[in-house]
């Protein structure tokens, strides 16, 4: 235990108070619902955050890594889904890792051919490997498209009779990122679920199984509010927050979790800027807030207890040069912070800031109560 | 040595015969203008990249984080700059490393309250820290601006009769990044030059000793044609080369030697896209290209050879996904690769790409030679 003060800077902070009260938070909302959560650890990359977003008892969880995968397998987690599609390259790895461990390790996929993979390396190994069908809700990214439902049974026939295990289907609202309506959320929400429960019609339809129905993001999540028939769902940096996600409506600036502390190592008063040690190494090149309603540059700026000064954000960053400076338009006065001053810089992206440091301080006000490590890298 | 085939994706390449040939030229150009190189290690964050860097005998280097510093240092470097302003709270760890390895390890600064504590510490430890000041030349970022003379010879003043060491000072000249014709390139280098002599000369006519004169980026070194009174230059991007830098002008795309290696996980035929395992984890958010002619989105896609695909270009990332497609009004073809096909992403920023890595696996053709670590975080 030592105080914030101690740390070397720039240094990546998790507020405990603040990430117990969004655990809460979202737990609260998912037994209203009846629906069980997969936490996505690829946020967190933590044994120790695991273990708290996990009830005890509970084991599913998502990851993005195979490297995530392992981490958490060896650490005792039995059901995991590796949430990128499939290739043939990543099998061997996926199969040593069930076997080394016992753990449920299911993978995805979209495509006849990941599926005739999938098959053939389940019957060469005489393991049939778990695989969902992701479905595409809103051509955002990846998926077997609704319209072609062939295609969709294709792919379980091609699962199930070439020796592997169809689980169900999958879907990923990832442009519900950008919304900021709560009734255009609930809508997202319902036309997710609505499209999930319609691919798995499909397949059962044709005879084929389909036990896992599983859903999320944080904002269509946190927006459902009827998951009927939904199996599982998925959202991952509601436990963190970030103003990305303040700006789509799911938290409060005040329920972000995450900080990097930094160092103020020079002012400019002829420009109206304060230089921090904090750049976009510590901070990442997300500029996930430029196209919401209000643009935070690289980060708002707080002070060392973590309340926000107006309007002050990272208007720029090198590699390892924050500069701060008031919003432009903004009437606030610029706060006159000595070299040596502490700030803490509120993320726009809590996966991307995460993403730039291998630890995490916990802080419980000043102090640091605990070190956690993070599973970077594949 | 095995192939690179046999990596598990997304891996970060380093192209040998490229980085060799890089900084080749480099030498060769500095050998013409008679100038010391100083290279910044920050890029690469690699010791087995300062052995080749620093020709045998060669001791300096400059470095972005004080775990730079012990990282090299303890590696046998002697004469190290930690290349980000000071604070009081920085020392102790800076003295302990100079103490520890018995390396030249110096600081830069730019206020006198720095100079203060510089000189404060000095006295307390019995160890006359070497100091550079340094000079703004272009509002870029910091440094003391030439029409405070007042001001430079105060910091200057403050250090020598506080006791630490006027070593002399530094210039940086970031606004070079947003030039890309070599007569603007040209004058910006003079430019800089002109300042650093000039702040050199500010400091010796109030009779403060002024012995290192160092200016550097990338683009002012490698255009300058005239370096009379300066004693070293810095530069580290140009060891790898990026897409931003063959947008300036100061390699060629040919001349990049790094790359993520990704494996196709899908296709959209119906959108134009082809779905990568690399997404802003492995490729940064880094969109430098932005701004410049020539916008290459997230990287440019380049076959397994790394022969660049015509007008291919990775569109959108998110965590762990790159989505390719053409340049938004491209007539080029997109080439049909199947799932499992291995593609070699060009950085837009190689700074920002090696960041989100831990090693390099260093290629010669398609055959892994080498891996190197990384020294990341702080």
């Amino acid at each position: 235990m030592s105080h914030l003060r101690d740390l070397p800077t720039p240094a990546l902070l998790l507020n405990r108070e603040r990430f117990e009260h969004n655990l809460a938070r979202m737990r609260e909302h998912l037994a209203g619902l009846g629906v069980p959560l997969r936490p996505h650890l690829k946020t967190a990359k933590s044994i120790e955050v695991a273990h708290r977003v996990m009830a005890p008892g509970e084991q599913r969880a998502m990851v993005s890594t195979v490297r995530e995968a392992e981490f958490y397998a060896s650490r005792g987690v039995r059901d995991l889904i590796y949430g990128v599609g499939i290739t043939a390259s990543k099998l061997q790895r996926i199969g040593a890792l069930r076997h080394g461990t016992g753990a449920d390790v299911a993978v995805i996929l979209d495509s006849l051919e990941q599926a005739q993979a999938v098959a053939s390396w389940s019957r060469a190994n005489n393991d049939p490997l778990p695989a969902l069908i992701e479905i595409d809700v809103d051509g955002h990214r990846s998926g077997v498209v609704l319209t072609d439902a062939a295609e969709l049974i294709a792919i379980g026939r091609a699962l199930v009779d070439g020796g592997a295990t169809l689980r169900g289907v999958l879907t990923h609202a990832g442009t519900s990122y950008a919304l900021n309506d709560p009734e255009e959320l609930a809508t997202a929400a319902r036309s997710e679920r609505d499209m999930a429960l319609e691919g798995a019609a499909l397949l059962r339809a044709a005879g084929l199984p389909c036990t896992v129905v599983s859903m999320g993001s944080t904002p269509t999540v946190t927006f459902a509010t009827d998951l009927s028939g939904i199996t599982e769902v998925r959202a991952g940096v509601y436990m963190f927050g970030d103003l990305v996600q303040a700006g789509i409506g799911t938290c409060c600036v005040d329920d972000i979790a995450l900080s990097v502390l930094a160092s103020v190592i020079g002012t400019r008063p002829d420009k109206g800027w304060i230089i921090v040690d904090a750049g976009w190494m510590a901070l990442s090149r997300d500029r996930g807030t430029h196209s919401q309603r209000l643009d935070y540059g690289y980060g708002l700026v707080c002070n060392e207890h973590c309340l926000p000064y107006p309007d002050l954000i990272v208007l720029e960053v090198n590699q390892e040069h924050g500069i701060i400076g008031l919003r432009p338009g903004s009437r606030a006065e610029i706060p006159m912070l000595p070299i040596g001053s502490l700030v803490r810089i509120l993320p726009n992206h809590a996966c991307a800031t995460g993403g730039q440091h291998d630890r995490y301080q916990v802080v419980s006000g000043d102090i640091v109560v605990a070190e956690w490590w993070r599973a970077n890298g594949w």
